[in-house]
């Protein structure tokens, strides 16, 4: 018997259609509009595994998942085959064969996630459920001074919805920050892991100091309460983009026929 | 009896939605649109006058249209009340009061268009319906030359919708041209005016040279042929922008009370 070949496809998505990633009972999720193109293609339903899960809503400008296959479907033909079958809110980027063991979740390294807000008091007719519009005024050097205190391994209890079943909730941040390019506020953070509705919480409550509803400065004792109260609320799905997924990749390879 | 003042809107808007801009029977259009919200906002349904036709699908980054009202609402607080009133698609820019006999279509000195093509293997899963997935080479250099031929006054009934009702084919091309930013292809022209189709046809007759289906220099005698026939294809309503609408801008103000 063969071994089966380990694919590590890259995606992207508009999850504006979709409740999030992860599979679910009666809601349509990108995991499963994947593996319906999938099916269609290698003829055979297979599991996959994705990198993260992502909420009702939320985008990727980069998200991957893994499926082993014995189909012998070249890389190429199978991004374009797959591309001709998902609808026009998914397209498949890359495909490329990996180590057996690779596993998209488990070994993701970090991540980096964009909020992208429209700061106008007139909406964009052609970014609605791309970005957030907020029409008060950011003072985005202000706000931006104020990322940098998220910054730094921290137990981030208050930073993630209460009905999370994760019990460890420390969490490495190695950037973040926010940038203005005309009316659109781009608000990123870089991390090894987040928490359940962390980066949506973590806006929040930076526009409410912007707001001048919290005072600046207030972040550090907010990670040390650990209260979610204490933080802001959760700022709306469709301004959130898992913009890229770190892997170790010259470790990747396949290397079982050597 | 006091005059009605006459008002000159700015919106954007994206087209997908709309079976155009023009009020038609049992097809929703972004005229009927916002002369539903300019309904609600004035409490009384008022004439509009639009700067232009635009087809099913097309967008505009810039739509001019006048209004006359009784109504005193402040131009600001009626751009914001109306933007409250709008759906997500449409979007009021900008309000102001003009001469008396300003119309938003007589008056109109010229316009511009922009035609997006996403011209690669891949399609943006953010830009359905708001780009033209094209994944054929496009050699830009070359087609921008190919689009100089555009330029003056011609007769271009060889570009124009065989339905067209029109009598008067003889338009002036000021600026025509096609530039690349990376995946994004971008067809620009301006012009007094444009007939039915006129843009979309020549940006699928310049697509068809990048193609190889039309000879490179065929445009001088397909303009002179004025045989719809001999031109390209129409090419597809969604890549398609009002981009601008050009007025004589000095002689809009309102002297009536002086």
């Amino acid at each position: 018997m063969t071994e089966k070949r380990n694919l590590l496809l890259t995606i992207r998505y508009q999850g504006t259609a979709y409740h999030g990633f992860q599979v679910q009972k009666n809601a349509v999720t990108v995991a499963q509009t994947f593996q319906d193109a999938l099916e269609s293609v290698l003829g055979k339903r297979e599991d996959i595994k994705g990198c993260s899960r992502t909420d009702s809503g939320v985008h990727a400008n980069m998200f991957c998942v893994n499926v082993k296959t014995d189909s012998k479907i070249p890389c190429d033909a199978l991004v374009r085959a797959l591309n001709v079958k998902l609808p026009c809110d998914i397209a498949v980027q890359q495909c490329r064969e990996v180590r057996q063991d690779f596993h998209a979740r488990y070994d993701c390294k970090g991540k980096r996630y964009l909020y992208q807000i429209n700061n106008s008091p007139i909406k964009d007719p052609f970014a609605y459920r791309l970005v957030y519009d907020y029409r008060y005024p950011i003072d985005v050097e202000m706000c931006n001074r104020q990322c940098k205190d998220f910054i730094g391994t921290h137990d981030f209890s208050a930073f993630c919805a209460a009905n999370s079943s994760v019990e460890d909730h420390v969490r490495t941040i190695t950037d973040c920050g926010m940038v203005r390019n005309k009316e659109r506020v781009t608000f990123f953070v870089e991390g090894d892991g987040f928490l359940y509705n962390m980066v949506r919480i973590m806006v929040g409550t930076v526009l409410e100091i912007a707001a001048g509803i919290k005072a600046p400065g207030c972040i550090p004792a907010i990670i040390q309460g650990k209260d979610r109260a204490a933080a802001g609320a959760t700022a709306p799905a469709w301004g959130l983009y898992l913009d890229e997924v770190f892997y170790d990749w010259k470790s990747l390879d396949n290397t079982s026929e050597e």
